[in-house]
């Protein structure tokens, strides 16, 4: 298979090509993409822009969330500066009602509820921490893409998560996320190992669906964790890490310890890169582990490593957003290389599924 | 006539049609805008930027205003920055001089003043407390078509007035101001009745000109108007508008008490809104009466009252101006509903004066 | 010649044509233009955008100063973010490491340095005070048009020097240099004097190269000056000026006292308009002189004049600059008069030069 192709020495570089997503290609709708926290969504409107689609969030008096076009049908008010009346939310400039299906409930205007007032509602399903939008066609979601994360919900698990507002197109985020190779670089001594810097996973690819596997012998263990496992050294770590679609990377690192019979710890990474418009990404991650669960300790050991390597990465993918402002530059093209084929991998993979919408599209008018 | 067809249930809710001017519609030329308060004009001169010209306004010695093209015809200078010498403008660049006429009078260069080196000359008319200025071409200023305001200029008769910039497109507050029913929404219950919610004032279009009219029973009076002219309850109010052009809303408000015989009140609200540019405004108001006009304390409740209603107009049609910048939603068009329509004549009349303008300005080219 | 076709009275004044370069011509790039003060490139990289390129510039071990792309071949990581590594630099992202020649020396990810990984290096040539950049193609920089500045670095010689980065396009500074007639309006009683207002240099046009003079009879003398040098009043001063390239203005006053012999002192003026964007332009200057030029007290008064006078240019363009960002106006176009008979030459150099090379890049393709 040609994508596979591996970095013979003198074809080890070569531009980014037409089939890879780049910036210009349109955002991917048709996938569940991450849009808050479960515990940012209140009985208080919140506003976020998704996939350039400006969105209210609130939860109804069940507690179930719910999603709807920022704008009302009427005048475009945006909904999230309205009130809650029960499950529906009352637009603050004629007091239009809307459910949490997006239809309208009342005008007062009218004394009626006309089916032509209505906004977009955008289906969710929440999952532990997530709440899921679906960004395609309202009326067609596909529940069996929701890419569930079992370890921030089962018993027996602990999970630490964050979120950060990055200024940059979100292909970037998900190219840095298939790549240990800047590890050193980047993030300097603490994270990084000397070889990361020619590590080439193990890519596989499934469909559309990208995997990639390394493993790192000898590895070291964080303070925190060795006080709570006691694990002995020498220590090796598995890391593998699939992308079902634009919005997750899943992330699982496998320690195995030299006692006898070995300690075998697993982490799941979960980075989401969620697209807020062409130039900007709320980037949303987790940590989840099944080690010493309720040791605060450890907890605090990973956010605080969460907090340092990737605010690292949104910074750097600014200074680029920053650079493609700024240079103007007859035929530059980004190389690729060898370190990149997972990131290939992914590139062509979305390139696929937004040629897919955009022929699916064209072929429904 | 089907501009007039009311809410039949079945028929309460359209699309807002390409008959109605709207934000891509060309900025309307041909009609006299305000362009400042008249306090503002002085020997000082000031910038104002007006239907996407960059505008300066100064008083000749006389006293009399003067509006050019704030842009100097040889270096593209803004005039505003020179200096006033007797009736003409100083460019502070090259110390080119122009007449009250927009013609030069004087290039130290060239010792001479050609007829080539020229500003426009924006003819303008005061009248009480508004510098009325004509966007038009400037030869063929109407000066029938000038909305005088003779309660802001009679003995009898006091006003107050307030100014405010706003961060967005003025048609947005054409629509608000023919629009009772978000009252008790927008405003609260200080300003607004239940009722308002589902008024529908009568409309009746004269040519391009829109009029509006509602009366209300039982109304409250204010605590300062209640004590200066001891009306006895009940009060009814007879709300009247019309709108000449997109410059102007005229507004009366006729109070009628249960004295006998009964006590009659007149009030003018006066709203201007000028287009700055295509998604800022400025929004001129004033407010006169003929009662106790030398009653600081009815200046004050007047006063209070704009400040705080007209302010959370502008409040939300900046928050409108925020979803369209944000909100990109393929399809989307705004509904009208049968309290809009006073503002659907408007637009329509917009769209006709401005087609007008467009034809015009097609046949003479 | 038409070109030089003098101000009669009634062919005064005429719009600028479309022979004259404008906001709206490509950038020349076939020049030397300066990157930078030789002192501001060190060991530290640093950024500076020159003809819309985002560049890098620092000094070998050795000490030469070096200019690169300022954008990483492989993911757009600007690279005065990085290191410097000997006389490499050293992205920060991923470890890849450029020679001075851009050529790339070490890809971590590979252990290898393919010569498809390379970013631009732009020639550079340093003379004094000023490191002069080759923005044209970098295969064939053509030295014998760096306009060496000799009274910057020979002895004998003293100057002082500085530096405004200003939100204004280039082409105006252009015309402001050109013109001694904005002098009493601009600059004040101090710098100008009354005759400057019509001031007509004589101009000479020698293939793309302008050149002005004009003879001040009876100036003053600064004080700092007449203290070292302790003229003869009355003074004549000669002025001079060449324009060799979009790159640079170069000016020479001639002071001739009333001493017999006569006393005659040079000054040379060195104005430098390098564009940033199409909106914004660095603007270095240099002021030499061979007069006492161990005297403190002439380079404070230099730098004096210099901070006050240029800056005044410099507020006055961006006011330029705003008032078109600002000013939407039909069929608008800068009128040029007698005085600008200079600025006008220059503009139609400046257009023939970018007409050149458009169209040698169209038959090079």
């Amino acid at each position: 298979m040609a994508d596979t192709a591996t970095d013979s020495r003198d074809d080890a570089v070569s531009a980014k090509s037409a089939a890879m997503a780049g910036r210009e290609t349109p955002l991917i709708r048709n996938y569940w993409y991450v849009a808050a926290f479960a515990d940012e969504v209140t009985r208080t409107p919140m506003r976020r822009t998704i996939l350039e689609n400006d969105i209210v969030l609130y939860r109804k008096e069940g507690g179930k969330a719910v999603a709807l076009q920022n704008r009302c049908a009427h005048r475009s008010y945006p909904l999230h500066v309205g009130k809650l009346s029960g499950d529906r939310i009352v637009c603050g400039y004629h007091g239009i009602e809307y459910g949490p299906d997006g239809r309208c409930a009342h005008v007062p205007a009218l004394g009626i509820a006309p089916p032509a007032i209505r906004v977009q509602a955008y289906p969710l399903i929440e999952d532990g921490p997530f709440v899921w939008i679906w960004m395609g066609d309202p009326e067609t979601p596909d529940e069996t893409r929701v890419v569930r994360q079992r370890w921030c919900t089962e018993p027996g698990w602990a999970h630490v998560k964050g979120y950060m507002h990055m200024k940059a197109n979100y292909l970037g985020l998900h190219e840095n996320l298939m790549d240990l190779s800047h590890f050193p670089f980047l993030h300097g001594a603490v994270l990084a190992r000397a070889e990361h810097a020619a590590e080439k996973p193990n890519v596989r690819v499934q469909g559309d669906v990208v995997h990639t596997g390394v493993m790192h012998r000898d590895v070291g263990v964080s303070p925190a964790v060795m006080a709570a496992t006691k694990m002995t050294l020498p220590v090796d770590r598995e890391s593998v890490q699939w992308v079902p679609s634009p919005a997750i990377h899943c992330g699982m690192a496998i320690t195995t310890d030299s006692s006898d019979p070995p300690q075998r710890h697993v982490r799941h990474i979960i980075h989401v890169p969620t697209p807020e418009t062409l130039t900007s990404t709320h980037y949303f991650w987790a940590i989840a582990r099944h080690t010493a669960i309720d040791d605060k300790a450890i907890d605090a050991e990973a956010q605080a490593f969460a907090n340092k390597a990737f605010m690292e990465d949104k910074v750097a993918l600014e200074e680029i957003e920053e650079v493609i402002a700024r240079d103007k530059r007859d035929g530059f093209s980004e190389k690729v290389i060898a370190t990149d084929h997972g990131a290939i991998q992914l590139l062509r993979a979305f390139a696929r599924m937004a040629a897919r919408e955009q022929s699916d599209a064209a072929a429904a008018t």
